[in-house]
């Protein structure tokens, strides 16, 4: 397999919106970079604009209204030896009346060790905490363009994925999205070297990524909200505030992939998703909260 | 250790309401049992009535106000050979307009096999679907009685834990309650079998327990919402709507217990929550809904 | 009509406590007095504990569960020169990021002027400031026993009524709610000299009241939450968080009346709610916040 | 004064979309008409597409980010004799159990009678229902290019404005926003003849209008949300979901505005706001919710 090369030289800050970046086919693998949060690549240049500059769109040729686009998250790996957080909680996450007790929500830098696949707390500003975490690469942003032609913030996220925040965009992971304009337009970017759940800080370990993807299409395959599946899960996304209602976009997508999908009735889904659902969070704290609805897959071979 | 064998002859359906069932002590480890959901034992006789009627008051002597109740669950088991679940999602777990597309609410009847560790589906309603699931035992309902001297029917929670659906108060994990009354009043109850989180068919599977639990005074100890840990994390609960605001308590309970307990500062436990915390869904039906903040252990091991 | 003077002996801090303090008679008109939200009387006696003492219960005679008890608001009037609001606006109605910038919540004292019917701000703390508003007295609690011998404090709300904080609750209105238990036991208090939306800063101007109220049960009459109605106007109320579940049980009560009392199908009173209907929130501060779904009598005519 | 007269040739879907319909300055009056939310005007040809197409944009000659656009709403009208509504509730606004209670969702034609100022239900669907109501013109759809370059949907709202469907967006008022893009870009549309409070049934009375308004810029004026005014109240207008969030975005704005615009400091305000604030709900149907914090003006005049 022929891996396609990509150098940006833009980035986009909101999904819908650039000339198309590439022009790719069913079945093509991209290798690409992505910046960071505030727009520093791989050799800390500023090279784009805050918040969340993305890489692409990739158009994929052939793909359209209607369809879906599948996207396989072949390699995902910070690309360099630094990146940084925030240093307190965000006060939506939690109670009201603690917000004033929350500390400064500063940035803080830490050194991203590639070869130990460790970071480390590494800010004067915070000298004598000492911190170090295994990586877990993700991305932050990907998705589409928005239906109807919309053209919105990477800051948030929709039905066409964008600002999800989910630690499931990791390496392995295949996402799907609903095509909404021709050639589906695929943005990616916003890696994390780790994050918890929720993004509660307002931000991952923030760094620059190399990312290598590879696209399909499925042809007249309609569905409503980002879809995906790892080794061991499928799971699908809502996108929207409060968490109720994305935890419903997100259970009402799972329950008519199981049908359409897995050919599960209703009673089926309804006591596989009631028996064996798990739920992760993808953000609470962008405008529109992630929530993802999991089914392990052993559960969908036991089903049947 | 001797164990305080406790045979119920009554059980309540309000947390706070109930002479006491039992007078127990600091480290008294208790063995006992539960009806399921609709009030049936061990041997399938209606002993309770509906809904969620639970076992206890256990009262703990010195236990007072400001004091807070650890229960360590040292035994969760089915003790019958079935069990019931509900057969289609419940409607608050759905797109609103999907709602009219939800099947029956009914009633299905499940055959545990108590040996072989798993349940299989039994019902002459659902003959043609076979659907066997691995045990995975757990407390619908915990907790203590309210504060000031409210009692709250068995259907919904709050500080005070109560009717959480939480899958981590399994065998092995210890809860920790406020204490809000003289004796704590302990009520345990409405064992599921096998639950998904969010209990979003309204149920879990609903069988009756034999429960074993101990019980710790920890005197002049205070916490404001239910905390827990077992072999490799810790945890605390909010029980509110929207899901929103459980997450809220939830976190601000973990931040201030990692002060507290781990001698964390607020940057430190901000970063560790930022990078590492996991959140889960008790439950997205009852009244209050359940979230847990979880971090793992060995995260606050490298913390320090 | 003879009117039953009640002169409370004690007071009770959630709907469900306490031995019925009158035995009342459906026609029966009762006049009584309330203390304010931290247990203050007419004569500034500390006579009650906080939060929110209310006087009653009140045993009607004759209702039942599955009745309703109608509670016509006679009169409400302050019955002293001074009450007390807090400072500040509440940190759950502004942006979380916001919160750190309102100022101190304590407590301002205020002059009530009866003749002239209004309030002046009158407090040290505030010397510079000017404020003179017109009074709008209203009850801040009103309900009945919850269901299922719930004990409830006085600082939430629900099906039964409680700390709705709605401004409506006025004089010349007439409340409805359920009857959960044998003699209904009606409480009344938390009298506010005037409040705005919401309750926002968590406090209307707190002070205590004479109260002449009278009921009538409506027998074999079910109803699922509070309605009321006054000279203009008639309305529900639902009690929950977020405040989008409140309006929804608010505003299905408001259809199925439209339907039981009114004759309405459910096109008639879609219609007449989709053009005409109107929301108020009693409170977005307690527990549980409250909405109100009202219609203008009006339009119940011309519908016809 | 001088009227520019606008006859539209074309319609935007989207707020951000399109080229200047027409230029403006300073002080111009603009005599324009809108579409109905499916695109027909007034002489019932269908002249652009759905959902919501809207007016404009009108550039405003010298805004730039950061300033603020008025809006007077000198006159609004229907301009045909006939529009529609849906006939059912939206699922929504009803709790999640009753949703498959509600009836059909079609649409219902109503005649417009505007020499009487009535609308009266018109419909072979549902000829045995008479129902007459006063009309009350309004305007769903107001707002201007959203921040960042966006083009953001004609069916939801935000700090730009958009589609609110505040019943206060009406004759006499005065609706200012915050300026995001060089010229503002001003769009107007969806006309509603009446509409209750939250457009619970999905739509307004819908059909084509006459609108008349002028513009000013306030130069270095800067706002975070939607606020507005009329003879006798002033107002501001938060955007998003659930309820709460869209209350917290306007009380916050109207806290900010009292000090900003009328010098009251934030005791002073929280005061005003606590004793004298009123909410009304825009729409609770779009995807983005729409609360109005609203001050009536004579509490404004007392307060000082």
């Amino acid at each position: 397999m022929a891996v396609i090369n990509h150098r940006p030289d833009f980035y986009c800050n909101a999904f819908g919106s650039g000339e198309p970046a590439l022009r790719i086919r069913h079945g093509d693998t991209v290798s690409t970079s992505t910046v960071d949060a505030h727009g520093y690549d791989g050799r800390m240049d500023a090279v784009a604009g805050r918040v969340n500059p993305v890489t692409g769109p990739f158009f994929v040729e052939g793909a359209e209204e209607g369809d879906t686009l599948a996207v396989r998250l072949d390699r995902l790996s910070p690309n360099r030896g630094s990146g940084w957080t925030r240093m307190s909680l965000a006060p939506n996450v939690v109670d009201p009346d603690f917000v004033p007790r929350l500390g400064e929500r500063d940035y803080l830098e830490w050194a991203i060790d590639l070869s130990g696949w460790t970071a480390t707390l590494n800010d004067p500003k915070a000298s004598d905490l000492r911190l170090t975490l295994p990586l877990a690469p993700m991305l932050g942003c990907i998705g589409v363009a928005p239906e109807g032609g919309q053209i919105i913030t990477t800051m948030t996220s929709g039905p066409y994925g964008g600002n999800m925040d989910y630690t499931g965009c990791r390496e392995g992971a295949t996402l799907c999205f609903p095509v909404f304009a021709k050639g589906a337009l695929l943005y990616v970017g916003d890696g994390h070297a780790v994050q918890g759940d929720g993004e509660i800080i307002g931000t991952g370990l923030e760094t620059s990524f190399d990312v290598q993807f590879t696209v399909s299409v499925l042809k007249a395959k309609s569905i409503r909200w980002p879809r995906g599946e790892d080794r061991f899960r499928i799971f699908t996304l809502g996108n929207a505030r409060p968490l109720d209602q994305a935890l419903q976009h997100a259970t009402t997508e799972m329950f008519i992939r199981l049908n359409e999908d897995y050919g599960f009735d209703s009673l089926a889904s309804s006591l596989l998703l009631g028996c064996a659902v798990k739920y992760e969070i993808g953000n609470v704290f962008d405008p529109a909260y992630t929530v993802a609805c999991i089914l392990p897959k052993d559960r969908l071979k036991r089903g049947k």
